[in-house]
């Protein structure tokens, strides 16, 4: 998919309000990288291209510099800044998935842009200086590798992950990155191409993809971590088939009866766990018995379902999948049937830094934010920092209808409300 | 499918047992009717044609009278029977599924034959008769229609019944009767062609097509009833899709889980009300989410599932269908989601006659039976007996595996354990 280039003509230093400047922005991206039906910026292409030529117009035009970081990435600097101090980075992403809506990661560019303009335009002089990534490849849509822009930075792109294909352009990730003029070289042998000196936190604006700040009429607030998860994409129940009339109930081994008691024990467990205060969510998305030998009035021998917990804490984690394991022999014993489980699937939860919590909670008390915190469910390149050792946080924006789609929907209200919590973070003490 | 002639040469008087006969009886029966996997006696068709045939020989070979009733099934009465006294019938039929097993059906009439000869061979006046009654057609594999022998002699075929196509020869159900010969003018117009007066009772030896014989370590015992069931072949909860990561429990709704509820809650009444002592069997047999929509990280939106309760008591079914709608509604408020059943289905179970329950339960007790009931979950020709007021009974005698397949296995002893109370039950007060 191809993108319109950036309007040559537009002044982004005339805009009166944040207000304005952030609409025009979104206005110009929706414009260059629209798709008919949403908006697409491929990684490594000319959608995330458009996008990251968009911000660094604004950039510019505000007298910002801009320097490209070995993996693609663009590093924007007050004037001023010569880089020799640890800073406080803002990153986003600039990418997007297709069809996608038109504030995932750019949202939190915005943010990142506007809060450099405050700060240049209140002559602060500060003690930490404030940067701005402009991140490639977060999205895994692509590639099947999320990520990538933080994640090459940090020497953890594997082999197979440059090797992926496009489902956009059908090149590999290796050829992509070398049109934009990076070195494979560093990449391939996983070298650590970030300097961790150089960032004394990694801070990340991102619109919220569910609907808690909706339901808590919150415009923004604090995200308390990035859940992990762990999954098995195929359990199977197996009972014992048997026609329906026939077979009383204590002789059957209904696969689905018991699937049914399963599922209803974890549910009490979560329940209970959730009024502990644990951070949990319990899924089983696909569910069903097999259509070659089901019938209305046969006992359901077997069915297959998912299983996915997720949790910011790893200990939850571990914990109710023990319950599941124990609860699926229990429900064998008593029913008669065996849970047979596929490969079991770790991913690592990534914890925010207290002390950034902290700070970011004090900055929404601040700005008269009900200082609330919710855990991020999906993944963000601020757990690659996170992990990375790198003291990193997160702000999230109300927006309706979740994200990867184009009915995202994020007023620009909440996110200068979550604009300002960032840059008073950033200048509070500083 | 073609079925081999009878042999001519089988002396069926020179048997020493009724064992013997018996075994000899079912050997030729699968000769005959075999089709390289199971046996195959397709009604109105050369399979029912040979089983037919065979039963003919034994019947004549013992010098009973064969006659055959306006709709193609044989009525055999024993010598000296002129016909005007009302009768007990022995009932059963002739025919089978596509490669089925070779006691379903046959056993019963094996058993009324065997009466015969007893009676015969005991030199008994009887004030009751006793006449066999070979059915055709109660199978529904072929023409999609169960009973058709015993409903086309009740005026209750209807025209689609005839019109339906066999999936064996694929003619007609109208054009198969007619080839052996049955004048379906008084079909089609709904005559009943069966004189009540001419029954003092139908009684129906049958396999158990389920486990509870075996379970309960019983040969033989007596049915209570024929289940009829209430049911919905399509049901779907419908709540609302979701990233799995991103909604917290207390803003799902979460279709799985709200099913899951459902059934726990069904699955819990079940228990309580046979506890009480009502007969119930209870399947969702098929369970699905959407294969366009599911996926391991997606809340699922929507799943849909079968219904189907079974009882002898019609009060049973209209209750326990109460329990069922109102836990819909209760899970329905309690977690957002709504359920949304098609066409309700039901069949009227069948009353098996207090009288003739008692007798058949003293028979087997004289013949050193725990006289246990047990209700039969499939539907029997006994039922169209019973609903056109007929006083029925049937008696069940031990088999494995089930019905309709060729692993189907009932024990000689045990069909001659059946034959005991059967016999018992037509002769002792007569």
């Amino acid at each position: 998919m191809n993108a319109l280039a950036p309007a040559a003509d537009i002044d982004w230093t005339a805009f009166a309000t944040e207000h304005e400047l952030a609409t025009a922005i979104f206005a110009e991206l929706a414009r260059c990288t629209g798709d008919g039906i949403g908006i697409t910026r491929e990684c490594y292409a000319p959608g995330e291209d458009a996008a990251l030529a968009i911000f660094s117009a604004v950039a510019h035009a505000h007298g910002f510099a801009i320097s490209i970081d070995p993996v693609g990435n663009l590093l924007v600097c007050l004037p001023g800044d010569d880089g020799t101090r640890p800073a406080h980075l803002i990153g986003s992403h600039a990418d997007s998935v297709p069809q996608g809506g038109n504030y995932d990661g750019a949202a939190g560019i915005v943010a990142g842009l506007a809060c450099l303009i405050r700060i240049a335009r209140s002559g602060r002089e500060l003690t930490t200086p404030v940067r701005l990534l402009m991140l490639r490849g977060e999205e895994s849509a692509f590639y099947g590798r999320a990520n990538i822009g933080s994640r090459a930075l940090f020497g953890i792109l594997s082999p197979a992950d440059l090797a992926a294909r496009s489902r956009g352009t059908g090149r590999t990730l290796a050829e992509a990155m070398t049109s934009v003029g990076i070195d494979l070289a560093p990449i391939r042998t996983g070298q650590t191409l970030f300097d961790p000196s150089t960032a004394a936190s990694y801070l990340e604006l991102h619109i919220e993809q569910g609907p808690v700040l909706i339901d808590r009429r919150l415009p923004a607030a604090v995200v308390s971590g990035i859940r992990g998860n762990l999954r098995h994409r195929r359990v199977v129940c197996r009972g014992e088939a048997g026609h329906s009339g026939t077979i009383p109930r204590w002789l059957r081994k209904d696969a689905v009866f018991a699937f049914a008691d399963l599922v209803g024990r974890l549910d009490e467990h979560w329940r209970v766990l959730l009024e502990r205060g644990l951070d949990l969510v319990v899924t089983t998305g696909i569910v069903g018995t097999d259509p070659d030998q089901h019938a209305l009035s046969r006992i359901p021998g077997e069915v297959m379902f998912s299983f996915e917990v997720r949790s910011q804490s790893h200990d939850t984690l571990e914990s109710f999948y023990e319950l599941f394991r124990a609860e699926c022999r229990a429900v064998g014993q008593q029913r008669g049937v065996a849970f047979e489980l596929d490969e079991r699937v770790y991913t690592e939860p990534a914890r925010m830094d207290p002390a950034v919590i902290e700070r970011l909670c004090a900055a929404a008390a601040a700005c008269d934010l009900d200082p609330q915190t919710l855990p991020s469910g999906a993944g963000h390149d601020a757990a690659v920092f996170a992990n990375a050792g790198i003291p990193s946080g997160m702000v999230f924006v109300r927006n309706a209808n979740g994200s990867h789609n184009p009915a995202e929907a994020m007023a620009i209200e909440d996110l200068i409300k979550g604009t300002d919590v960032l840059y008073k973070a950033v200048t509070a003490t500083n």
